[in-house]
């Protein structure tokens, strides 16, 4: 493997808009070169849960996911939405392959521990726990791995996982292979200096600028914690992070977080 | 690839009993060399589909498939039951891969005709639309193919298949591989003669026996196309076809039905 290789994540907002996904997974399909994909979940499994009669508490952003919950994502998100994904990316000629981490063991998690607040079958994971071996193989034969944010923790439990989390980590275990690059595609133009003001869009962000964008005020809220994911991954050899729109992937734009 | 393949479908009564599962899983990894199961669905689709208050109808024993079933079999099947499948294999020490049709093109199928009967999103099979290149790999490189019976028609729409077929068509796809053994779990020891008396096994059916034994009426109702099936295969390249119980995988016994 010599290409470099493109890490893709896109969110929820994506997933829940059957036209916007459509048109984002063509684009994918054109990406030249070894790449993965990594989804998030949407609205879908709040939804089936209602239908079921589960309660959905979110704590800190994240799912608080009991036994009967753990149940629901892993079939929206292992099963219906991959599965989708996968089957429109085949449409359009890229050969992809859904993966939750339990599937050749690509990745594996840890249960996050029930102190201070006790999330359930929710996992961390750590960039040393992923089958890099397995990656380069698909990579290498020219399919596309897709990743849902459901994994294991190699005693036969399946954990989840924050889907953020799991494309940092796996490009970071992909810059062993070859340089990385990651892209967060989500439903804004990337960091904006006013954030209602979809041109006030900073084109880089790196060690040198980020105090002064951060003083600004241009960088609060939920991006807060995106940024500091994109530093955690371009310290670890990840070679740039992209934060840009889901509709504008094969184009030149967005925030490049680069040291 | 020179070892043998076995390959081993498990039917929904296993599925739909968490402690036969278990147990069945802990055979299954153990049988040494290279391998693959594929899991039927058991009642849970039917459960959540009355949940949703979606009606099941069944007509010759499938599942009538419209798009709101699609997405609960979608769920379960490739969802629930495969990741669970891996995960457990995983624990048990099998790198276990769970994959629908659309993964990495595994196995793709054609609409079956809406004429004379519309079973909707349903789907058929032929061997040679299985992709033995991607299969050789896995096993090539001791990672397991954990199938369930969704796959895809190329076109961006995924199909709900018959988990037999999907077994028999994987079993004659790998015999060009390595010569191949097909067995079919469930319930029963394997075709009996008097169908209420389990020690009344028949351990071998074959083209030269089968009349007598069809004639005898020992081989009725769903037994007939589980052997026709098994026939089929055995005349397409698959060495041998067990019929066997689910708790005995790794005994020999069963019946075995060869040319």
């Amino acid at each position: 493997m010599k290409e470099d290789i493109k890490i893709v994540k896109i969110g929820g907002n994506v997933i829940d808009n059957p036209t916007a996904l459509r048109s984002f997974i063509e684009d994918f399909a054109k990406l030249p070169g070894p790449k993965a994909l990594i989804h998030g979940g949407g609205k879908e499994a709040t939804r089936l849960s209602g239908k079921l009669g589960i309660e959905t508490q979110m704590v800190n952003g994240r799912r608080v996911t009991d036994r009967e919950t753990l149940d629901v994502v892993t079939m929206v998100y292992a099963g219906l939405i991959n599965k989708r994904i996968v089957a429109l990316l085949q449409a359009a000629g890229c050969d992809a392959i859904g993966l939750c981490g339990a599937d050749a063991n690509v990745i594996k998690a840890t249960r996050r521990p029930a102190v201070p607040f006790d999330y359930g079958y929710v996992g961390d994971i750590n960039p040393t726990d992923i089958n890099t071996a397995f990656i380069r193989n698909m990579l290498d034969n020219g399919v596309t791995p897709v990743f849902c944010a459901i994994n294991h923790d190699g005693n036969g439990e399946l954990l989840n996982c924050n889907a953020d989390s799991v494309a940092s980590a796996v490009a970071i275990a992909c810059s062993e292979i070859a340089p990385t690059d990651l892209t967060f595609c989500f439903e804004k133009e990337g960091v904006l200096s006013d954030v209602d003001d979809p041109t006030s869009l900073i084109r880089s962000v790196n060690g040198s600028n980020y105090a002064d964008i951060k003083n600004s005020g241009a960088i609060s809220g939920g991006m807060l914690p995106k940024i500091d994911n994109a530093f955690a991954a371009v310290s670890k050899g990840v070679r740039s992070v992209t934060i840009k729109s889901s509709s504008k992937l094969l184009d030149d734009t967005g925030t490049k977080i680069t040291l």
